[in-house]
């Protein structure tokens, strides 16, 4: 019988290094800001798109869209980032497990799993448990999940599988950024806590999108605030659809950006998925003009996928 | 002084391996057709996308997305297939050459260019006219552009590049599919017909969309006809949004296609574009499932842009 844990994924040597000229500098290094550039942390936007640059099918779908070596390149890339950050839509439709499986990560060493570890409730927190969630924070190669949800509309439960991750040592509770606005359940408090997650209150910008007014975050202060407050020196960002357009959509956030990476199937969904695509761009005399083009391009093909990294021209 | 045309393209023989798989056979060959099947030529679909699938900025915008190693690859695709068919959007929108610009394809022969041919009222046809007109058929190289036209909404003149062309013996003049409902304007036939062009009337299918009723040929007619009464025994489809998409939404459409090559460039156009996504498509559920999947894939990273060379799934 193997020790192996079942679900270990493994990336191959060989197709490492066409990644690394657009992952984080190895921990030692401090990521340096440019001038008049508040501190945030080495940042990569990540997804997978079928061929009409879709997410999924239909929001609140789970959709397969590539092949078993994409896979395991992005939970590689989970294993070269300190966070890694989705939004609400995606917590809920997916109940995600956000950790590392590749081999060598916390939890997937290739030896006897962990047993799985006893919390109590916090409020009954003892020497040793609290010894257990610090052990938990340092889980090597295990991100930690940032959540996305301005009106706490995720609702953690033991049985989600991010803390049944937690349980097992096989990666870290979520962080999840609220509105300054919103009061999350103390329930829903009390478990992140125990696990070691919490919530973040952010302030929150009105804008008016098709006449009702919508609550969103500034890209620019929860990056600040995640490497000032929480230490995060990197962070990849998944999904799913809104998250991605709007950092797309505004070159103040496409600034932010220090690498793209997208995967790409053969694959059309058809119309009525969730589509990546930023909002129109217009010049000086109100002509579109194509929204945004990556630089320092690099295609990889992948099995039957293919990979795309890049950089956001003309902002970094 | 050079003698070479100064709008020649060259597509290197070292990227043409990657291709042939995909290409039509020789023309010795006769490309047969499948059992219960109605004969028609080899059939390439081909256009190019922006990261978000789409085909330019808007209805009507001639957008450049591909550099100029996925233009000459274009004009080597054109070299290698009898015809190219457009829709007669593209055709109003972009006043397209259509023609083949690789050397080695007539008036692209790295010689001093053939002077220009003068054509007279057709009505006026002399035998050494009649035989100007037989040689321009016999263009090495060169397509025969086809342009779906349901209302005759394009309206062919002496100033059409695509007519321009033909005069320079640097390409073939159009044949233009209608519907038999319609009758082009005498001014219109008269002109496409000294140049050796035509319409052909075809009849068309009548459907419900958005309220309206909405004209449209049937893919397998189109096709057969080029291949039995036009002996094409080759054809590329370059676009654009609403022939592509049509295509793609049916599967006994997609059945037609042997080869998809698609060049994808690294920018996102931004919502608005014209995008290529195939109708939804549902199980027997009503649960929406990929429209189409490409198989036998092959990526090929090409100067900044990718392409990718694949045939339809489950249908050839």
């Amino acid at each position: 019988m193997s020790n192996q844990p079942r679900d270990i994924l493994y990336f191959p040597p060989s197709s490492r290094p066409f990644l690394d000229p657009y992952l984080p500098p190895s921990s030692d290094d401090t990521h340096t800001t440019k001038e008049n550039e508040l501190s945030r942390p080495f940042t990569t936007l990540t997804f997978a798109t079928s061929l009409d640059s879709s997410l999924s099918l239909a929001p609140g779908v789970r959709t397969t869209l590539s092949g078993p070596q994409s896979k395991a390149m992005t939970h590689y890339l989970r294993f070269r980032h300190e966070a890694i950050l989705v939004g609400v839509g995606t917590a809920i439709a997916d109940d995600p497990g956000l950790n590392c499986r590749i081999e060598g990560a916390s939890g997937y060493e290739g030896q006897p799993e962990a047993s799985s570890v006893e919390f109590k409730d916090k409020n009954h927190l003892d020497p040793i448990q609290t010894e257990t969630i610090r052990q938990q924070q340092d889980l090597l190669h295990q991100p930690r999940p940032i959540i996305i949800d301005p009106n706490a509309r995720w609702e953690p439960r033991e049985s989600s599988k991010i803390i049944e991750l937690v349980k097992q040592s096989k990666g870290k509770a979520p962080f999840v950024i609220t509105s300054k606005s919103t009061s999350p359940p103390e329930e829903a408090r009390n478990l992140l806590e125990k696990y070691g997650g919490k919530y973040i209150a952010l302030d929150t910008i009105s804008s008016a999108k098709d006449g009702a007014a919508h609550q969103h975050f500034d890209w620019t202060l929860i990056l600040n605030v995640l490497a000032t407050q929480e230490n995060i020196k990197s962070i990849m960002i998944e999904g799913g659809g809104s998250i991605i357009n709007s950092l797309l959509s505004e070159q103040r956030y496409t600034a932010l950006i220090d690498s793209v990476i997208v995967t790409i199937a053969p694959t059309w969904l058809g119309q009525g998925g969730v589509v990546v695509s930023p909002e129109r761009r217009v010049d000086e005399h109100g002509y579109a003009i194509p929204a945004s083009r990556l630089t320092d391009v690099k295609w990889y093909p992948f099995g039957e996928d293919v990979v795309l990294c890049g950089r956001i021209k003309g902002v970094n």
